[in-house]
């Protein structure tokens, strides 16, 4: 099953020195940004394999695949690496296009307002799922 | 010059050990992901004031005015932030549509093609200007 991740386009990856990559989950259909996260060399292995986006949690330390317990699965379409080989971008097709734990579409829902001086972030974008019942 | 500095709206944004925050730049006319850099809490100030990305280059540590020699200056549009604060979405106008100091539109022009056990990177975007011409 984690027949990939002693493969070699792994090693083209420049992880960080906590064995990291930066990736950008972007929304296929319609190019929007989703939500930004981590992965190590097992969590790239298995997104590969799945054909699903499987995350490396910072906080739990563990891989996270992604909607496990929300449904809210992302499938792959697409991986791209960028020019210095350090970040993945993921197009994804998203289920329910909710990729938000608040039960946004995107995670970027804040939006600034203002100038330099005084400026502030306002949440612009709606909650299309009460998480609520998306995390039972 | 640098007034925004102590600006409140700055304090809600969760800067790393670092100091630093991700930044994703999206361009916001087509939603391409142009790139992935990192902005320190001066350069989220310059920005703003400049109305032009400003980013902090981890690796010269110093502000880096995105185009300050190619030309490719990034005007910004929108600024987002996402759901756990610490990651910031610039949506931006980007001058010659090319982001990327390989003169391509956007550094991530390598896409994974094979499966886990035997994938490649593979270059499927071109070089819209030659980078010999672009930095003399």
């Amino acid at each position: 099953m984690m027949s990939g991740i002693h493969a070699k386009w792994l090693n083209k990856v420049k992880w960080d020195e906590h064995g990291l990559v930066p990736v950008i989950a972007q929304e296929a259909k319609s190019n929007d940004v989703l939500m930004f996260a981590w992965m190590n060399r097992d969590a790239l292995a298995r997104t590969v394999e799945l054909g699903e986006a499987v995350y490396w949690s910072r906080s739990r330390k563990k891989l996270w695949h992604k909607g496990e317990e929300s449904g809210h699965i992302q499938k792959v379409i697409e991986i791209r690496l960028d020019c210095d080989e350090d970040v993945v971008l993921l197009k994804v097709e998203q289920v329910d296009s909710i990729a938000c734990h608040t039960g946004r579409h995107s995670c970027f829902f804040q939006k600034f307002e203002g100038n330099a001086a005084d400026g502030e972030w306002q949440v612009v974008d709606p909650v299309l799922k009460d998480p609520e019942s998306v995390y039972k």
